[in-house]
C-alpha cells in the first residue's frame, strides 16, 4: 500500500471512533467535511517518512501519530476559517465548515477533532502504552500553549510579535511534532529529530507568505495578499519577494542539514527537494520574483 | 490536605504545563481566567471521591484524571459562552472570556484547554502508562463525538432532539467520565461505575433546568428562563416545575442505587445527598414549586 492510501485509510478509521447512530448528524457530516478530501497531507507524510527512516518499527503507532497530527491540523484550519479569524469562505476548493454548517457547528467540529486526535493516538498505542505518555506530550506541546499552533494563532491577537517566533509556533511546531513523533513511534530518540521539523515547518510558512504575495503581485501588480489585508506578520512583507525566497532556500538547506544520520536519510533528502519545488515552483514564483 | 485544596493545586500544576516566557501573554491570562476562580469543582470532586471509594491506589493518576476532566469542562464553558452559542457576558460572576479578551482568544483558550487536559493526563500517567490508553479513551469518548459533551452541544443545532439523549450527552457523559476515570485510576473496573455517573449527571442537568425555571418564576411570575429564550430542551418546560423536581429526585435515587458495593459507598451516598440539597434547595426551590 502506498503512503497516501495508508494515511487516508488510517484517517477513515480514526473518524469512525467519533461516529455512531446515537450522535448528532450535522456534526458528523461536518467532521468528515473538514478532513476529506484532504490537501497534500504533508504532515502525516512527513511523520511516516521519518518513522520509515528510523526503521518503521511500529507502523500502527506511527499511523496513530500521523493521524493525530493531521486531525489537529484540520481542527486548526476549521477554527482559523471562522468569521472572528480569517473569515474564509472556502477551503481546499469547497465551502469552509462555518459556511457549510454554521459557526456553532464549526467551533464544535474543531473541538471534536482535537479530542479525536488524542483518542486515535491512545487507540493506536494500546499495544505499546509505554510510548504513549511521550508521544502524547510531544503532540500536545506542539499544538497547545505556550509555543504550539494555538499559541501561534494567539500571537495574531498581540500588538507585537517577532516573525520567527510566530512562524515557529504557527507552523514549525506541528512539523516538529511530525518528525519527533515519527521518530519516537519507531523507537528512535525524538530530540535528535526536532530541528529538522522546525526548519522545515518554518520554510513551509515562508513558502505560504511567498505564494500569497506572488499571487497578489500577479493579480494586482503589488503584494497585497491576505497577510497584509489581515495585518499578519509575513516574510514577503518584511523581506520582499526575492528576500523571502532566499530565506526559504536557506531554511530548507538547514532542514536538510539537520537530518540525523540514518539509513533513510537519502530518501528524506529527496522528499525535501521534491517539496521545495512543489512549494515554491521554479517556473512560476521564482521567475516572477526575478521579474518583479 | 483537603480535597478542594488538592484539586486547586493540581489545576495550578497542570496550567503551568501550558505556560512559559515564550508564549503570547493574552492567551496565558485568558486560560487562567477560564479556570480560576472555579465553581464547585463538582466533577473533580466526584472523580476523587470515586477513586477514594475504590481505595485511592494511585492518587497522582486520580489527580491527573480529575484535572483533565475539569479543564475539559472549563473549555466547554468558554466555548458555550461565545456569541454564536449562548452569548453570555458573565461566568462565575466575572466577565466571560470572550468579553474580557475577545472572541478569537476565547476560541483559542477553549482549544488550548482541551489540549492541556490530555497533556496533564499524560503527565500524570508517566509512572503508570499501562492505564493511560484506557483513561484517555474514557475521557475522550465522554467529551467528543458522537455522545460526549461536544455532541451534546451539537444537538442544539439539530431540528429535533430527545431530552434524555441531550442531557446524557451534554452533562451525563462528563459525569460518567468522572466516575469511570476515578475508578480506573484507582485500579477498579470502570464499567461498574458508569451508571452512577450517568444518573448523577442527568440529575445535575435537570437541576439546572429547575433553577433556571424557578428563578424566572420568582422574577417574572412565569417560567421563561434562558432555556426557553434559547429554545433549548428543558425538563422544566417539558414536565413543569413540580414534575421536573420529581424527575430529579428519581434520578438521584437511581444514582445512589447504582453505586457499586465498596468500602467507600456510605461516604459517596452522603456526598450525593449533600449535593442534592445544594442543587435543589428545600427552603427555596421546592417551596416555590409547591406554591406555583
Amino acid at each position: 500500500m502506498d503512503t497516501a492510501t495508508r494515511i487516508e485509510q488510517a484517517l477513515h478509521a480514526a473518524l469512525a471512533l467519533g461516529e455512531g447512530p446515537a450522535g448528532p448528524p450535522k456534526l458528523a457530516t461536518a467532521i468528515r467535511h473538514a478532513v476529506f478530501p484532504g490537501g497534500a497531507r504533508i504532515r502525516p507524510q512527513l511523520c511516516l517518512a521519518v518513522a520509515r527512516a528510523c526503521g518503521d518499527g511500529d507502523p500502527v503507532l506511527a499511523d496513530g501519530a500521523a493521524v493525530a497530527i493531521e486531525l489537529l491540523h484540520c481542527a486548526s484550519l476549521v477554527h482559523d476559517d471562522l468569521p472572528c479569524f480569517d473569515d474564509a469562505t472556502t477551503r481546499r476548493g469547497v465551502p469552509a465548515v462555518h459556511v457549510a454548517y454554521g459557526e456553532r457547528i464549526a467551533v464544535l467540529t474543531g473541538d471534536a477533532l482535537i479530542v479525536l486526535a488524542f483518542q486515535a493516538l491512545a487507540q493506536a498505542a494500546r499495544h505499546a502504552p509505554m510510548r504513549l505518555p511521550g508521544l502524547l506530550s510531544i503532540v500536545a506541546q506542539r499544538v497547545g500553549a505556550p509555543t504550539g499552533i494555538v499559541a501561534g494563532q494567539a500571537w495574531e491577537c498581540e500588538p507585537y510579535v517577532g516573525l520567527a517566533a510566530y512562524h515557529r509556533a504557527k507552523t514549525g511546531s506541528l512539523f516538529s511534532a511530525c518528525t519527533e513523533a515519527g521518530a519516537l513511534a519507531a523507537g528512535a530518540n525524538p530530540e535528535r529529530w526536532q530541528s529538522f521539523g522546525l526548519f522545515l515547518g518554518e520554510a513551509y510558512q515562508v513558502a505560504d507568505d511567498i505564494r500569497d504575495a506572488a499571487m497578489s503581485t500577479l493579480l494586482l501588480g503589488k503584494p497585497a495578499g491576505q497577510d497584509i489585508a489581515l495585518s499578519r506578520p509575513s516574510s514577503a512583507t518584511e523581506l520582499g519577494l526575492q528576500g523571502a525566497i532566499a530565506h526559504f532556500d536557506a531554511l530548507l538547506a538547514r532542514a536538510v542539514g539537520a537530518i540525523p544520520p540514518c539509513k533513510g536519510a537519502p530518501a528524506l533528502r529527496a522528499l525535501v527537494r521534491a517539496e521545495s519545488e512543489r512549494l515554491v515552483p521554479e517556473a512560476t514564483v521564482r521567475t516572477l520574483a526575478m521579474a518583479a
